[in-house]
């Protein structure tokens, strides 16, 4: 047999996800479905495959070089999605009438891209998307803001800067130096000045465009107008100079920020940043990007912005929408590097040690109880030495080991050892267990730790 | 453009879900997370993509047929996984050593089969698996059944009964009948049993392997006994007649019939059933089947046993492992069927009308202070006629609307709506929207229906 054996592995570029790592994802996923739904946003899926022509010439040309794309056995041409929003495109397209508008939703899923992974790209990963469709009214401007201002609280950052910025705002300064129709490279040069210097940007900028130095240098000064939120906008007033489009656009800007501070978002958290681009060409308003103040240089970890037309190459009818998107890998790197990860690799709080092996019904009728009292508990299966029993349990990351023989279970009662420290509590064992289980709700060894059940 | 325009359309055997239908499927999964963490299982991710030589010979014929496999643009051989098994016994070998046994995992991901779709197959589903990886007790398998109780019980359905056998009794019958070699055939029919008469069974029986008619029927009348599961499992003991194999096949029947009372799982909710055989190949222990009683025609919803050997295939380390997976459509399919889902398309209860178009802070701070308290609410995000926003929350099944006018914020309350019987009450508004926060909470006109938030 040992020479057919087959070598296990991985391709390059795609994942194993071990408990530990898994838990971090699960539990950013769950926190970002239940702000969701908060909002009144609701779950859809979509295939992981689609006919080709649905993918092809949606996104950019990298994105088609890089699609996975193969002949089914019914001779149709197929790829897998590179992202969650031309899905969301052809999923509109053909049941806008049926669901309605405005439609919110979000979309939780894998997506596909055969980049090259020496850039520490994965070729397999995780979008978390939320949008409304079907609305222009800034509301659902300001509420994008809001939920990624919740969804990053949630997940447990505090320190952070979400920067808006408004595409109408950016195409009427370049309108006004007779530049409109050099906004695409113009604006992805911008993208880099998170990244770069400002003359990087201005040598790219010349380059990429045919912006002459002294505009390069126009835009960036029109860009990196410094202030609170309502003096950059004075500021950007001046500058428009009656310009109508761009007047329209700093006006949307101001009512996004009124609105996403009436909801609750501090006014030092929210920031307009006239040098946000999202270089993409289908941005049409309000753009957003979310920086951890502690770790701006890993770039934005939710980003999205409004588009006016997100189904046309597959209907007449138009639908503008306006969402976002986390980046789960992005953000968990970030995390990591700033020790905010659990190392956990059990979701129980409780290991109950198999301690006698005549005790079996016993260990089964607690962990029973603990259960239909809301506590993860694990039963350990096999009566080995008890030390054995604890290695486990320290080595998974459970808080507390029970462990109970017949002098516990005569005096009614159990030990619980508190992992962490070592320490041995005496807890009664009634019946139901109620009093086990309030002592475990009300005890945790690890303050930050945040457990199923 | 028009005469660009793709058609919008999804692959044969591939489905959008549309909100309504992906909730319900998020709640039963989510539920599946909450029990299978309970129990101490941890999740865990692996590929879509895998190298083609590790799915390739590892399910059956079928599966390697249908599987989904292209080269990719690096000239590797690759399929998408068409099941979670093979991909869990890859990541053993892979990783047991890190993982230490035992090793307790659920994994709930898509998985991809070109399968005739005019049976009613899709080729893209989900799997809800749980295993534990590394133990032979039996208390591994007791939990199994348990488990798969709980899970049931937890999705709200009471009415099922979960079926379990252990093949070293069918394999011992048969070699008492010298039909040991013939079990993969005789097992596959005896498996058809659940679905038409045994005549039939019998047909099947001695056309596809050498028994003879009579040996068939000594078969069907092994696996027919009847009883409380006791009185089988002594009947079973005489028919074993001392050979060794089949009285350890029934000894640890009675062994995982009676830890699962001991874990609270009623008498009747667990059935010895000898016919049950699960036809595959690897299975070697106990195995499960999960019928509902209203809807037995539809199959088994939750189903799997106990195997010897996961990683033959990657290594030399053998890993035994027990665990059952839950059939997601198929148990959607009966819920639809017995009336158990909900039609709503909203996960949030409340509906906050655009009513005054000078009052959009007023209601953004309203939003924000009731989610704060846990609830989940959509501001409708333009100051449309009440008609038609009333129209828009009974559509997607909000449970109440709020409405509010200066004439209400002037007096400190606010109109709710209740949407399935029309009433309106007045309720009071304070700064924190305490009062109604509470009044939400503690008024559900749909009984049954559980909302997120």
């Amino acid at each position: 047999m040992s020479s057919d054996r087959i070598t296990p592995r991985t391709l390059k570029g795609f994942r194993d996800f071990l408990p530990a790592a898994m838990m971090q994802r699960e539990q950013i996923i769950d926190t970002a479905k239940q702000v969701y739904r908060s909002f009144g946003y609701a779950p859809i899926d979509t295939p992981a495959l689609e006919y080709l022509e649905i993918l092809t010439g949606k996104g950019s040309d990298e994105t088609d070089r890089q699609m996975y794309r193969f002949e089914d056995a019914g001779g149709r041409q197929v790829g897998m999605r590179f992202d969650l929003t031309v899905p969301l495109a052809r999923y509109c397209a053909q049941h806008i009438n049926e669901l309605g508008t405005p439609f919110k939703r979000y979309h939780i899923a894998p997506v596909w891209r055969g980049e090259n992974t020496h850039r520490g790209r994965y070729r397999e990963f995780m979008q978390c998307d939320f949008d409304t469709i079907g609305s222009q009214s800034l509301v659902t401007d300001i509420e994008v803001a809001v939920v990624i201002h919740e969804l990053l609280n949630q997940i447990g950052i505090s320190d952070f800067t979400l920067r808006i910025n408004n595409r109408q705002v950016l195409n009427g300064l370049l309108e006004q130096l007779g530049l409109r129709d050099q906004a695409t490279p113009i604006l992805r040069a911008l993208d880099k000045l998170a990244k770069t210097d400002a003359e990087t940007v201005m040598e790219e900028m010349t380059r990429q465009s045919t912006a002459t130095t002294e505009q390069a240098a126009k835009i960036l000064s029109l860009v990196q107008v410094t202030g609170t939120n309502g003096e950059i906008l004075d500021q950007l007033e001046k500058l428009a100079d009656g310009h109508e489009a761009t007047l329209e656009g700093i006006e949307a800007l101001r009512h996004v920020i009124e609105g996403t501070q009436a909801a609750g978002v501090a006014q030092d958290a929210l920031v307009l940043d006239v040098s946000i681009a999202r270089g993409l060409d289908y941005y049409t308003g309000t753009i957003y990007e979310t920086f951890l103040n502690a770790l701006p240089q890993i770039g934005s970890v939710c980003s999205g912005g409004r588009y006016d037309n997100l189904t046309g190459v597959y209907t007449k009818q138009e639908l503008p929408g306006v969402g976002a998107s986390l980046g789960l890998d992005r953000l968990l790197a970030a995390m990591e590097e700033l020790g905010l990860l659990q190392g956990h690799r059990t979701p129980a709080k409780l290991l109950v040690t198999f301690f006698d092996r005549d005790r079996l019904s016993d260990y089964l009728k607690i962990c029973t109880a603990l259960r239909r009292r809301g506590l993860a508990v694990e039963l350990f299966p096999e009566p080995k030495k008890l030390g054995q029993q604890l290695k486990y349990a320290n080595r998974q990351g459970f808080e507390y080991a029970l462990i109970a023989g017949t002098q516990e279970f005569e005096g009614q009662r159990c030990q619980i050892k508190d992992l962490s420290t070592g320490e041995s509590h005496n807890v009664d064992l009634d019946e139901q267990c109620e009093q086990l289980a309030n002592w475990l709700q009300s005890h945790s060894p690890t303050p930050a730790s945040e457990h199923a059940g």
